[in-house]
């Protein structure tokens, strides 16, 4: 079942049956480097994680990593979650954006989007990227991408973004600290507080909107920014994720205020999963009432509860919460007829 | 299962795994005020039914009524085989044809076809149609209309539609008086003999087709009879009802009689349930060989033999029997892998 966060349950209704493009975003920042900061991933593999993760959503298979089981460990990608709807009930289409990632996905036949982006640094020394370059590559490729579907799902996979999605909008005056969500249930508040306030120091001179993006944010949020503005309501959009999509709309509010614009928002909505909806140290609802302009926003309502796995009990427990598009991915499941024990059972299948 | 009432099994075969466009014709006509001609809704609310009704197949949710619970009471509309089917093998799409309803469905995204067309008056004293208008808007529709699936199911929710059809049919000199259906199990054969009756005194002095249809018949009656003969076999299409969708195909016959016109119908069906196919009290296949065509017409073979479910059980007495396409709706779950526990399962859920 899906259950509104904001606006009303029309338009996520009106994309039952239809068919999605589930599209895949990756890039990695720096940040990730700096000990502690996520979970999300292999220690000292981390940066990998958008690579094995778009391996697994496109192919069923871990490829960019030897010698190393196809399952992932400890707590387990939401990319399983991801695959199971997909081999349940496919998407029309997989594609992945390469938003600057240090390896690339080991996958033929699938569409690679590619835009020339490299990584970005972390954000406790500076990201350094070009940001109103990487936000108009975002706005062209939104302008001439041509879907073959009926909507966009675009899920995210970036680790510790949701550290750099969090500096971001505070360096952008949102009042939005105690907002985002993390992938552990523990969060490492100091690590993650040290990173940002050191961040946060960098735009301390910076004036430009930009200026200020390059240095605290990652590829990925302005790139969709720009991406979202770009298609400027052309194709329907589902956000697939939790407060990072979030944060892309509110660099969207951002920028439209900084140049005096306007967006209709008929159709783009959000979708992320219940442990996000109702995770008591982070409120994406708070984050999306700070959008000047109208958004249905809603989650998947679905946990796993049906399962007695261990590593999948941890999801219940608070831990990665969302990621790789799986709020959107249960939301498709249920739009196209899946229920939750389907689901379960598939998810399970993968870490026998 | 589907089964046969006329015709052979291809055509429904063919349309395995297709893809559907479910297209719901919603009217009022002030003959339902008549007290007691139907059960088709809520007392005194009866013309909300239609509103109501295309509200719970769309999203879920019953908006136009307040404060009142969301799954019906007492016999339940069939509305919720519709909506059962949806979850669980969606339509491509779902589109409303509003033929004249007093209160617009609340619902955004979802298509809602608009002809300018008012609810029509009671038949006892004459329905006050401009017959011949609204045929031509029908036609036009079916001329101009394009389907993104594969093919439509065509349904209606229409109160006291089967005592409009009735009036219609034998107004137009078919021998039918025995052999329409009613939503009711025990048919309140006074009120609707002496309505009908009335009905037919109305048209003595008329000679004129349109004339008589515009006295005594319905919005939706008259605009399908167009719209079918306007996309002259262009599109396939499943008639998705019972005797009121028998009557549709009776106008078609008696216009192409008045007219010297022919129609193909090789890309025509009707489909409706067990409960309209198996009823003692009606008989839609003395109705369908009154046509000087042929016609490829079906039924779902379901009932609620599955449930314990009093509500439910009223269908398998004879109770509401059809409507909102119920029948071609679970024709798609057939045709789509669905099976009688499933669907009654899902029905069961929104009596909760």
């Amino acid at each position: 079942m899906i259950k509104i966060l904001t606006g009303n349950i029309d338009f996520i209704e009106s994309l039952r049956g239809k068919r999605a493009t589930f599209m895949l975003a990756l890039s990695n920042t720096k940040t990730t480097n700096i000990k502690g900061i996520t979970q999300a991933g292999i220690p000292n593999m981390i940066h990998l994680t958008p690579t094995l993760d778009s391996e697994f959503v496109c192919t069923g298979e871990v490829r960019s990593l030897e010698g190393i089981a196809k399952t992932p460990k400890g707590v387990p990608t939401p990319a399983l979650i991801t695959r199971a709807v997909h081999l349940l009930k496919p998407y029309h289409a997989v594609e992945l954006l390469n938003l600057g990632i240090e390896i690339t996905p080991q996958i033929s036949y699938f569409k690679q989007h590619t835009f020339d982006i490299n990584s970005s640094d972390s954000i406790d020394t500076g990201a350094n990227i070009d940001a109103e370059t990487l936000f108009q590559k975002g706005v062209t490729f939104g302008q001439s991408y041509e879907c073959q579907s009926d909507y966009i799902i675009l899920g995210e996979s970036v680790p510790s973004g949701t550290t750099t999605a969090t500096a971001t909008a505070l360096a952008l005056g949102y009042d939005a600290k105690e907002y985002f969500s993390s992938s552990f249930k523990e969060v490492p508040n100091s690590i993650r507080e040290k990173t940002i306030n050191l961040a946060l120091k960098n735009i301390i001179d910076k004036n430009d909107l930009f200026d200020i993006l390059g240095s605290v944010s990652d590829n990925m949020l302005i790139f969709n920014a720009g991406f979202i503005l770009g298609l400027n309501n052309r194709i329907k959009v589902v956000l697939a994720g939790g407060t990072q999509m979030a944060g892309v709309l509110l660099i969207i509010n951002s920028i439209l205020e900084y140049m005096g614009g306007e967006i209709e928002t008929s159709n783009l909505a959000l979708c992320t999963t219940k442990w996000v909806a109702v995770d008591e140290q982070s409120n994406i609802k708070a984050l999306l009432a700070m959008l000047s302009f109208p958004i249905n926003a809603y989650y998947a309502d679905f946990d796993f509860s049906l399962t007695q796995h261990p590593a999948l009990k941890l999801y219940d427990e608070g831990e990665a919460k969302e990621g790789v598009g799986a709020g959107g991915a249960l939301m498709y499941g249920f739009l196209n007829g899946l229920n939750q024990k389907e689901i379960t059972a598939q998810v399970e299948e993968f870490l026998r």
